[in-house]
């Protein structure tokens, strides 16, 4: 019987066990894709307790709180106490068993805290009390963590207005992590609100420092934001999407459309469509310019809730799981930067599991044979960020693609506590890859490629196709 | 190896044996949802013979003979004697290995019957005159063998007009199983055929003692057949649908529409959705006001063969997999509910496995904290009622919402020797879970949590859910 | 820990194993879809070198390199040697791991080469000239190859205007292995583009010898063409469809559309809706009137990469995976042919996994009674050809019909070297029930009918369905 969260925690057999500990373990992390916040690392944020660290902000927390029949006054609620609303964490979270917040959550105490106990309600206060102390101290700041979870490089995400003063700031002071920004300009797309989306664009003219009356010049703005982005060290863009755009319109219709939404109309659903095919396609030439990896996120349907999103706003665990079809277009899409020689580095993450293996396929059509896993299929992302979903991907990926040259793991994620998802990750994948061998599905005499795969999916991949 | 049909049939592992017998067997059975004909529960029927009560009306085995080759004469034909039938059932049920039909009938066969052997043509004979003679005596009524099989509450389904005699003659001479009926008011959203529509009218008019003259006249019909049935101890109401309907709509849309369908016009395609948009809101209502638990049945595409169905009607082998999007009108219909303060405890069920992972985080969209599980995905359904369709529904829920909280199994059958499909549910459930525990995946220390949420899963959970 | 490519490979059990050796090993091979050309069967082609009898129109084998970073010089340039092209194969190979690829090379080096070596860059230079010098000899012709590998019958996939001239060749020229034709009618179908439409109505004129200028004279000709293909032994129809096509239309609607093509005007898209949906039908009836088998292979999205289909054509690895709906279209035309009795053996292939469960509970809605397994679900096709597309087909199939009437595997490929992959698929067959069998899933006392049962999915069954 394998122990739970122990050093062979999801080790399954011999193989598996020394592929992880020879060749995973000892990786670095990159973090090519989170959301932390670049204050909180410039300024070395120091957590007052174990809610705060733990239960700040994690809508995945929220929502199986809600599920297990706890009131929103112990979860997002002022009038709650930190530790009431970790009582009722503590009781979700052994109601949580299989679900990928029990592993995450031991796997942060044993490996960030070296709290080796069960979570439950019998044990909540004295966890509570241990890790509260901890976080009083040095070691526990933001930019102790990272460096102790082993990270050499992550990259936020960042809208084209932002100053990315922090990074600058962190640049200056370095701390032993490279910390880079993402250029994520899904609000530069929203015209579907025009006086949201005006109001962007005040913010965009004084990023670029440039007037913008027409789409020429919301083209130039971001192109100068964007070289900005690059400037400072900026390798990634990403963007959030329902399914890919790819109507078929003119320059004309980008100007006009432009300019009914300057001007304070809406678009009709076809201008819409029409206005973000577009921008998408422009935005990708931008990044093949600058020799970045553009990211899709593709397929979830937002803000559900209305009466919730009226209290609480975006990303309060409010989201769902689309269901439109993607092939038709991301193809168009695709098809479209290739014959203009634009078509940069690419990665696609699905949220909606029928998609897996249609993205898998479609990155895969596009490689034009510069770069190993030029476009591809990438990891387990949101929802299915479990071991039911990562296997799901890694299989996808092997039989569909090249699971060798597979950038990897990333975060997504809002918390200085979320590194040990790695570690989860490269054990399903030795796991996985080490079942393959003891069964005979891989020859045991490749062991050392086979060794130095785990690896460089772990981290090499993923070093040098970003260029870190 | 394990021992097919044994003691531990399908149980892998040690813990996986001692959660299902020490917690899941001796738990009593609460088949929330089944379509017995509650007549024959008040009358005590006994069943002339084997294929009596094994082939009549199982359309489940009837497309399995029908796909090995057995011409109708021997399924529904009345050229044929009821043994002829069975025969050809053994040859079908052989050729049937790793359907769970072979599962179903020799838990059937073993668990009820008594009879150990594998059901084949070498066998049929004495089978079939060995469970005959049973089915002669007192205890293979149809009461006794419900009781045999330890159930406690059984939900039936039926319509809003229907009288529920069969149901107070049950109430009034208690057998020591509790018989509930559970609300179906598909036939009174099916306006797309006004003659039958209006003919239904007619019942519902009789039964609700009123004039329908109007949409109003409609709700408060239903409502007062709604309060009839909760007095008849009703607890749960049910849906079968294509899709879930949120088209936008008024009052005064749904006055008109049913004005139309009322002088014998048929609607137009925007005007259906639009009357089932409207309706399936107000009856939601109803649901939330009597406290009940709605059930959405959402995916199948029914009545495919015409030529079979000229010659036998509904429900009879045709129906089929529907494969158009959920997503967008489950979100709005429920957030409509939400808004309206109206969301009343809810399980949804899908018929095309591509729906499972965007049910089940819809359902955690909109938990309120008011109940633990308020809303959540339903067990495998009809299709995808078998050990694989199972195990990804109970991987689906553990990854995007809480085991921990899951209603559990029903049956859904028209039988009433199903009840080993319980059986069969909580062995694949102790497996699963015995499994993680036996990798290290959840901690031996909260084997008590774990096997209390096996009993709870089996039982607890739908007898507090439902409020039994 | 079991051996690569070992005599138990891929057989974790000893009643696999049994299985395997015992009933499926020894079956000879019906690979009754497959892309072979007739003139290189005829001729008795001899391969110059191991590239060009591996790499020569191996469009799995240039996506994989493409992924791997290989430039398309490498792939299919011709300013590179057939030498230099197989190590940019070996090193793609190696880090193929896990990939399809990797496990039918190395099936086809040992099984048809007797190499037993593991292919890497290392090894590259030894193999291919060995495997080259082999392919010098008599043994290594493509007669030779296909014998060797116990192949019984094969079926090509042929244009309704091709003379079968080569197939004629062989039936005159007989050496062991039949190879009959089938019918694929994609052509006549393809009224999109009126110009190709009316070139190839040339050739069809001349095939038929008759004068085609009404979509009366399309049918006549198509029928003379069909009972040509039926002379010659063909008892397959192929149709490779984006979806199903079942619009109404009427007798007047296809003359029309068909005078307009013919007048060299392209249809709109209703039109060519209309057009697919009446033709296919049509084509329908002929196939049962000969009591043939109809074969659709549903769901890709075919020459996405205009950018290489400019430079290479069709088939070359630019193709994917589709998303549209396939369930009310495909039940309506399904549910048309059984209202008209003129619905003749079927396989619905898929290549979207989230049609699997659709199309196999399709498939049993139309079992007439006649013949078992007389519409089923096919085996795992194109990209989901790989152990777990397999595994997914067959449990699919176990879980919605009967796996004991399955057909069972075909090649569907390009290359004389493919033949393993009926070993590869009996062998994960062999496992899947094996291991039901050690589990106590499938009773042991019955393992006379299971083994045959094995016999008959790998050859027994399509013998007899087929009427080989």
């Amino acid at each position: 019987m394998n122990k739970f969260m122990g050093s062979n925690f999801m080790l399954d057999n011999d193989t598996a066990i020394e592929l992880y500990h020879n060749y995973a373990a000892k990786q670095p992390i990159i973090d090519y894709h989170c959301h932390l916040v670049p204050q909180m690392i410039a300024e070395n944020y120091q957590f007052r307790n174990l809610s705060e660290i733990w239960l700040g902000g994690d809508h995945y927390k929220w929502r199986a709180m809600r599920g297990n029949g706890v009131p929103e006054a112990y979860i997002t609620g002022k009038e709650t106490s930190d530790y009431e609303k970790f009582e009722k964490w503590a009781d979700t979270l052994q109601h949580a068993m299989r679900n990928p917040l029990y592993h995450w959550t031991h796997l942060e105490l044993s490996r960030i805290f070296g709290v080796d106990k069960v979570l439950n309600p019998h044990t909540a206060r004295e966890i509570y009390d241990e890790c509260t102390a901890m976080l009083q101290t040095e070691e526990f700041r933001a930019q102790a963590i990272m460096k102790k979870c082993n990270v050499e490089v992550v990259c936020t995400t960042d809208d084209p207005v932002d100053t990315l003063a922090y990074h600058k700031q962190i640049k200056e002071k370095p701390f032993g992590v490279k910390v880079l920004p993402t250029w994520r300009p899904d609000k530069a797309m929203a015209i579907e609100n025009p006086a949201n989306y005006n109001a962007y664009l005040t913010n965009l003219e004084a990023a670029a420092d440039m007037t913008i009356s027409s789409y020429g010049d919301l083209i130039a703005a971001l192109k100068k934001r964007h070289d900005f982005f690059a400037e400072m060290g900026c390798k990634l863009s990403d963007h959030g999407l329902e399914t890919f755009y790819a109507e078929d319109y003119t320059a004309d219709d980008l100007h006009r459309i432009f300019a009914k939404v300057r001007s304070g109309k809406a678009p009709s659903q076809e201008e819409l469509l029409q206005f973000r095919s577009g921008l998408l396609f422009d935005l990708a030439v931008m990044d093949h310019e600058s020799n970045w990896t553009q990211q899709f996120h593709i397929g979830p349907i937002r803000n559900n809730n209305t009466k919730m999103f009226n209290l609480l706003g975006p990303d309060t665990g409010f989201d769902g799981i689309h269901d439109v079809p993607c092939a038709a277009a991301g193809y168009k899409f695709f098809d479209r930067l290739t014959q203009a020689d634009s078509l940069t580095k690419t990665i696609l993450y699905n949220l909606n599991p029928k998609d897996t293996e249609v993205l898998a396929v479609m990155a895969y059509t596009f490689n034009d044979g510069s770069i190993a896993g030029q476009m591809q299929l990438g990891s387990g992302w949101w929802f299915l960020d479990q071991e039911d979903g990562m296997r799901k991907q890694i299989n996808a990926l092997s039989a569909l693609g090249l699971l060798s040259r597979f950038v990897g793991m990333l975060t997504d994620s809002r918390s200085f506590l979320s590194y040990p998802r790695h570690e989860y990750f490269r054990r399903i994948l030795c796991n996985i890859i080490g079942e393959d061998v003891e069964r005979g599905k891989l020859p045991k005499s490749e062991m050392p490629f086979i060794g130095q795969m785990v690896a460089d999916i772990s981290y090499g991949n993923a070093k040098k196709f970003f260029e870190f």
